[in-house]
Formats: structure tokens, C-alpha cells, sequence
């Protein structure tokens, strides 16, 4: 999930270009500043009618983008453009479109659910006043969404998914990876949401650099949504801590996601070499979640493990553009700089923005707050690093910046080790998996995606998981307000059937 | 509620001033840098023991801290002090104390009821894994508390209360208004949690503004809480955002509440007109909520009966501050710069920190964006506005910054008026209240108190009522875990017995 930032000296156009040749597939025309001003008019104008409608008819419009997604005409088209301009693959990009229309039905269902508005009605006690509390739509979103993942975070992914479901409009702006791909997904947006009866302003797609720039300043976009580097998260969180009247920035950005082998797990060493090069090198390396740093015990032969792994794998691929395979080259020079040594590397594809899958060591002792080593690097690169006992491993763990994700590798359900590793990770990511690799993201109630800064910029947030609805709301509360002045949610006969807290008591629907 | 940065150079050394007199009360030492840092290492110390503890055993330590506050003698010595310090009256402070030994005790119940830890259990199912995820408690919180509250948004507030409820360490800063008071609520804080077992390093206090940027700057604390001026929160909030690990600063700040009175509710013109006036001149306009703006139709007579009002009741007074008492005539006069004159102005008292309470008209056409007619002064003063119809109310409604709190005055649930005011007003603040001022605000679970920016650095967030414990938790989601290495909350035999949410279901505790 990255963003075109680092893209932009080289695309300047919304130029579509094939990851395999590096050949030009079309020119797309870039949004004007009148057309950026006028998707938000519309998005603005909308705002208020989408927020009034009642969670399940929103549902419906997320099932009718979920359907228009998977008509078979329209798939075919998308994932046959998504390969041409990514070289990801087909297989992968066609599961990833239906995963993109499964995240659109399920936040259409936990929109339906409604325990995300938080209904709360204190009923007047003595002195006390009548006090009902609501989480209400913020209003227009400005999506701007990832390149390595043209469904899943594209301009109809999770940020786009959950902030309609949550009762906001949405301008999405088109990524320069695909843009051909965004504006097909725009298309099919179009026609599903108005079929399915949705305000014409509820969905936007504008394009262009610029573009993202006059979202994130529009005084009418309530909230940001980004998916990306930290580079490119950072600057537009700086841009909006600038407005007039500031609004959040939800940037999830990628970072090293650490791995940590104990002892007793380091007996299944193939294994967990073979799945740390299946996770590290997994759609070329270009996932936030990539496990950029294997933690191994001394001793136990990793390092050579994880290079017959690569090159038994010999995985080939393609980065996404011409500015993510000049950063990957970039990138591994800088760690070889700040003290890596690589283990091995094997020869990508001969055309296109191919990569060379590449592995790295490094000395635990290296690991020191603001190391290169502790940044990511996008693209087929991962470091090994051997930790010498449990209070070298320690250290290391306590110099980790905050990051989206962490594994353990360990023997089973009764490694010693697992229950310290899994609470000291606990504190430096948004999420710790056991015997897993950190790149599989399901979409279900108890996810998390973000992680402590500077993984995500407001790290109580998620972009993926039903909580992900979360960040474009805003609670108010009516004090003594007449009935028919509430509300729906909030009047005394729940016209709505939501799930309340009443005078402190849960009440189901 | 208000900061410590307008007194500045007034007090530099935390010298106790009598409001009444002006006269010095006593010199409080001012921590060093070493006290700051001994304070700050005894939160993070202690940061862990406190996070893993079981919620029902934080009620506990809670109510001991409400108990303590009550105890004869403390209780005594506590208002007496604080009367002295302030000058806000015992009988006003001696309630203030009763409520805040109450929100002790509410916050203790919202801890042990769990439902702000939203634990959420989706079993494995088929490919997808087990995944759990829980709002941990962030660690240390830095508590910078009001000036105009020494009880209810004091080091014992309701901010150092949600924080230790929601399982953090809290540092809190005495302030320059009542810094004896606050070395006194320190006191009672470190016997009431020592005697129920509460660690050593679960409460510190520290004081100096030097203490409070340290606050904001060490690597350790990882959230802020502030109640105070605009000028204040936001120069914290900037200082949080340059930290290497930004953490967020929850500032809730002063703003001018508007009041609309509808053509019917004119008819209550007396009425409103002295509520009016006792809200804005309660605690010697001292209130973030105070109603700093009254819109009534043109032409109901409501400037001479808000001058009446106000001469009646001849409300007197003292500010906490020589550097507030400044500031109210600065800002009185900026205000008439801004195009306001004044209608009435009631003598105050003849010593120390007195003002006079003044109430101002101002043109409705005059209400643009960006107006100081717009921004809060802080004290007992207020401008009353005539709108000439519907249209210029909108317009006016259209220009207001966003704030805490707005009423709506009416003529009962039949106004026609009062659906569309509430709607229009629930856009521009967190809390909407029909024929009731904005100036008391009960602690409850629907209660929010945040509202959109500029009145809050973080609107979804709110320092009072129960939502205030989640700005001191972030989610993490547990994957594939064993169950003896997740957390109580999360494990299969629910040991906490907490409501949860389990595969998309809510199960009660």
C-alpha cells in the first residue's frame, strides 16, 4: 500500500504504463482544479442526505458496488487492466477483486449492525437532564488510496468502503500506478450507486497529483484517509495540520514488521525461512505488512536457511512503477550504507520495472533507534539479523519504531517464550501474530491495521476492520432535546432498531 | 477551564495569589528538570502493572480517591483553599468538590463495566485465523488541567480520572491558579492510592510551566490532556506534533457557545434574559461553555431585557488571575474594536482580581468568519446580537467557528423552530441543548463535552462522561495467539467477565 509520492517526478500525468515493458498503455487526463472544486461541491452537497440515511439503505448501495464489482464483464476488464498496469498477476488481482467486494459487503453489514453509531440515551434523573450521544458523519472524505493494492485500497477499497458506510461522502482520487484501473472502478461506481438510488455526490473520483493537494485543503473534505509511504502520509497530515480549521489525517503507512524466531521455534528452521521468503517477496515485495526483519537466535544456521529459501523460491516480479523501482534500488543501497551486507539476490525479469529479490544481514547491535535499518524499504528486500540470548533480543525489541504488524515463530502453544515476545511486540505494533506471517489482512470485526506512530498517524485508528467506520464519525450530544428534534437513532422509540446503551445498560436491538 | 499560558508572566513561580486581594498567599517551589524526569520515570515504571490491571481493582483505587476528597478535615482544608486561591466562593467550590469526587467514582464504574476495552473475539474460520483485538492502555498521560475548575478539571479532574481508569500512569501539572490546592489534591491522591495499593508511580504531580513543556516532551509520556485556551491547547498540541513520536494531545478549549432564541422562545423574553445572564456570569464567566453570544429576533426588545437582566442580578465577581483579569480587558476592548458596544457594565468588586461583567451588542452582518466578535473572552462578558429573519440567521449560523456547546431557546416541543435549529446547530458543536444553558455539563455515559475544531484538537474525543476513558487506549488485535498468552480480557474462559463482542455478536458480561 504505497503512495505516489515517491512517483511523482516520474509520472507527472496520470501516465498509464505497463509494469512488465515500461511501455506508455494510455494518457489519462488529469484533473483541473474546476474539476477538483466541483466533485467536492457535489460530495458537500450530498453530504447531508447521505448522512441522514438510514445504515441498511447504505448497505444496499455497498452490496450494489459489490455486485457491479463482480459482473463478469466488468472483472475481466478490471483485472486484465489492474495486471497490464501492475504486473501483479492475475490470479492475485482476482482474488483481490473479490476480497474488494467481500470488505464492500461487510462494512455495508456493520453499517446495518449500527452499534458503530454509539446510541446512548440517559433518560433525565432528578437534576440531571435528558442527554443522548451520537456518532455522526463527518462529512466529504478525500480517499487517497495505495498502488499496490488496486482494489483492496484502491479508490473503492477499505478507506472509500467504510467512510460511505459510515454516512460520508467520498472524492477518491485515481493513483498513478493504475490509472486506468481507478477510472474503470469509477465507472462502475458511478452506475452501482446511482442504480442503487445514492445521491449523485455520494462518490467522486478526481486524478493527478494536484488533485490530492486541493482535497486535503478544500475547507468542505471533513477527513483524510491515505494509504502509503511515510513520506507521502506525513506530508498530507502536515498539510492539514495547516488548515484553518485542522482535520484529521488517517495515514497508515508502511513499516518494518518485525519477526521474531524463538529458540525452540528456530527447530522448524525451513519452514520459517521458506515463509518468510513466500511473505517478504509476496506481490514483490510491495505489501505495508511485508516482514522486513527476520529476528533469529544465533547460531541456529538462518541466515543460510533463508537464502537457500530465496534461491529455491528464485521468485521474479515487478514493482508497481519506474519511481518505486528506482527507490527500491535506492533503498538497499542506503541499508548496505547503514551496515547490511547482502546474503543473496536473485536476477528478476529482464523488462519492465522487474526487481532482484534481495536478502540482507545485519548485526542485532546495529539495530539503534533511527537506523536506515529500522525504515522500510518497499520492493523484495528483507534483513536477517541474529540475536545473541534474551537480553540482546530485548534490546532490539524496545529500539523497534512503532510498526503495523509483528509475528512470532515459535514451537507451538507451549514455546516459553511466546506469551513475553507477544506482550513486548504488543507495545510497538498495531498487531502480533503467532506462527503467521503478518501479510494475510482479513476483514472482520476484531482487526486492526494501524499501528503506533509512526506506522499510522492516529494510531487508535484502523483502516480495515469494522472499527474502520470509526474515523468518519464525530459524537454529539442533545440535551433536552424534544423528541421529534432527535435524531432517528436517538428517539425514544428507536425507529431505527439500533443497539443503544440506555442509562448505562446495553440494550440489543 | 483555562490554561496557564495567559498567566505566564504573570505568575512565574507558582505563587499563590488570593483572587480577592491580589496578595500573596505563599511561594510553592517549582519541580526542576530532575523532579520532572523522577516523575515521568515512576509513570513509565509503573505504566505496566497499572495497564494489566484487572479494571474492578482501578474502580477501587478510584474510590479511594473520592473517599479521600471527602474526609472531614480534607474536604475542609481543600474548599477553604481553593476559595482563597480562586475566589470562586465555598458554597460553588464545595460542590464542585462533591462532583468531583463523583466522577472519581463514575469513571471507577466505567472501568469495571469493560465495555470501553471493546473486546472483540472472532474465532478461526476456515482460511481466516483467530483474531482478537483489545484497547490497551497507552501509558503515561500528562495532565495539564484548568484553571477555572481546581476541583473538576484539576490533577484530580476528569482528566488524571479517565486516564487512571482507563489503565494509564498519569503525571499532572499543579496549576499557577491554585497551586496550593493542587499540592493539597496531590497529597490526598498519593495516601488514598498507597493505602489501596495502587503503585507508587500510578499518580505524579509536578509543577511550573517549564514542567508542563517537559511534560509534552518526554519520550515516555505518550498521551496529553489539557482543559484551557485556545492559545494554550494549540501551542501543546504544535509542541506534541514535533516530538519524534507524536502522540496525541487531547485539548479541549474555550469557544463562544452561541444561544439562538427562536421567534416563538422571544416570548419568554424575561426569562431567557436573566438564564442568560446567570450563565454568563457564572463563576465570573470562568466556563469554556459559558454562552458568549445571545441571537435573538430583531426587534423582541432582547438588548434592553438582557440590560435589565444584567443590572438586576449585578453579578460580582473575581477572575483567578492578575494575567486573566488582564486579559478580560484586553479582549473587552477588543471586542469593540471588532465592532461591538457596549450595552451595560456592572461594577465589580473594589479589590484584587475583580471584574466587571459587560454585556455588548454587535451587528449580526458583523459575524463574518475569522471575526474577533467570534473568538472567546474568557470572563463575564457577553455579546447579544439581533438577526433580522431566517436568512441572516442562517447566514450567521453558516459563519461560527466550531465550539463546545449551543442552546436553543424556545417556546416548548411545538416550536417549529427547534428541529432545524438543533440540525443546524449540531454541525458546529458537540453538544446541542433545547431550553437549558450550556454551562452545566453532568458526567454521564452519554455525555460528550469535545466539539469540532478549533473547540477541540481531537473532536471525536471528550473529557467527560464515559468516552473519556478511550482517548488513553489504542486497539491491538491478537492473531493465532494461544490463549496463555493473550490477554485476560481476550481469553476463551473470559476471567474478567466482560461484555464482548464474539464473532460479530455482542455477549454481555
Amino acid at each position: 500500500m504505497h503512495s505516489d509520492t515517491r512517483d511523482r517526478d516520474t509520472v507527472r500525468q496520470d501516465t498509464s504504463v505497463a509494469a512488465r515493458t515500461g511501455t506508455v498503455v494510455e494518457t489519462v487526463p488529469v484533473s483541473t482544479p474546476d474539476d477538483v472544486d466541483h466533485a467536492v461541491a457535489c460530495a458537500a452537497g450530498a453530504a447531508g442526505r447521505v448522512a441522514a440515511t438510514d445504515p441498511r439503505v447504505r448497505r444496499d448501495w455497498l452490496l450494489a458496488l459489490a455486485e457491479g464489482l463482480e459482473t463478469a464483464g466488468t472483472r475481466t476488464a478490471l483485472v486484465r487492466m489492474a495486471d497490464t498496469e501492475t504486473g501483479l498477476g492475475e490470479p492475485r488481482l482476482r482474488t483481490e477483486l473479490a476480497r474488494c467486494a467481500d470488505q464492500l459487503r461487510f462494512y455495508g453489514e456493520v453499517a446495518a449492525e449500527g452499534s458503530f453509531l454509539g446510541a446512548t440515551v440517559d433518560h433525565a434523573d432528578g437534576a440531571r437532564p435528558d442527554l443522548r450521544r451520537l456518532r455522526v458523519p463527518l462529512g466529504p472524505v478525500a480517499v487517497l488510496g495505495a498502488s499496490n493494492f488496486p482494489f483492496g485500497f484502491g479508490v473503492l477499497g477499505h478507506d472509500t468502503a467504510s467512510a460511505l458506510a459510515a454516512g460520508c461522502t467520498v472524492v477518491a482520487k485515481a493513483h498513478p500506478a493504475h490509472p486506468v484501473t481507478s477510472r474503470l472502478l469509477g465507472h462502475v461506481a458511478r452506475e452501482a450507486l446511482t442504480g442503487a438510488g445514492a445521491p449523485a455526490g455520494a462518490f467522486g473520483l478526481v486524478s493527478g497529483f494536484d488533485a490530492g493537494t486541493a482535497l486535503v485543503r478544500a475547507p468542505q473534505v471533513r477527513a483524510v484517509a491515505f494509504t502509503g509511504s511515510q513520506q507521502g502520509g506525513l506530508a498530507l497530515w502536515r498539510a492539514a495540520n495547516e488548515r484553518d480549521e485542522v482535520v484529521p489525517v488517517y495515514a497508515e503507512m508502511g513499516t518494518v514488521n518485525p519477526v521474531v524466531v524463538t529458540r525452540a521455534g528456530a527447530l522448524r528452521r525451513v519452514e520459517v525461512a521458506d515463509g518468510f521468503v513466500g511473505s517478504f517477496t509476496l506481490g514483490t515485495g510491495q505489501y505495508c505488512t511485508k516482514p522486513g526483519l527476520l529476528l533469529a537466535p544465533a547460531g541456529a544456521g538462518f541466515p543460510d536457511a533463508v537464502v537457500r529459501s530465496l534461491e529455491r523460491a528464485a521468485p521474479a516480479g515487478w514493482l508497481l512503477t519506474e519511481g518505486i523501482a528506482r527507490g527500491f534500488d535506492v533503498g538497499t543501497r542506503e541499508l548496505e550504507e547503514a551496515g547490511a551486507t547482502v546474503l543473496a539476490r536473485v536476477p528478476g525479469h529482464a523488462d519492465g520495472w522487474s526487481a532482484a529479490a534481495t536478502l540482507l544481514q545485519a548485526r542485532a547491535v546495529d539495530l539503534r533507534p533511527g537506523s536506515r535499518l529500522l525504515e522500510e524499504c518497499f520492493g523484495p528486500v528483507a534483513l536477517v539479523v541474529e540475536y545473541d540470548g534474551h537480553g540482546e533480543l530485548e534490546r532490539v525489541l524496545r529500539s523497534l519504531p512503532g510498526a503495523l504488524a509483528a509475528s512470532v515463530m515459535s514451537n507451538g502453544d507451549d514455546d516459553p517464550e511466546v506469551p513475553g515476545l507477544v506482550a513486548a511486540l504488543g507495545t510497538r505494533v498495531g498487531r502480533v501474530a503467532v506462527d503467521a506471517w503478518p501479510t494475510g489482512v482479513a476483514t472482520t470485526w476484531a482487526q486492526q491495521h494501524g499501528g503506533p506512530w509512526p506506522a499510522t498517524t492516529v494510531p487508535s485508528a484502523t483502516s480495515v476492520g469494522a472499527a474502520a467506520l470509526d474515523r468518519f464519525t464525530r459524537p454529539v450530544t442533545w440535551q433536552s432535546v424534544p423528541d421529534a428534534a432527535l435524531p432517528p437513532a436517538l428517539r425514544e422509540d428507536n425507529p431505527w432498531r439500533l443497539p443503544r446503551r440506555v442509562d448505562g445498560k446495553q440494550v440489543p436491538a
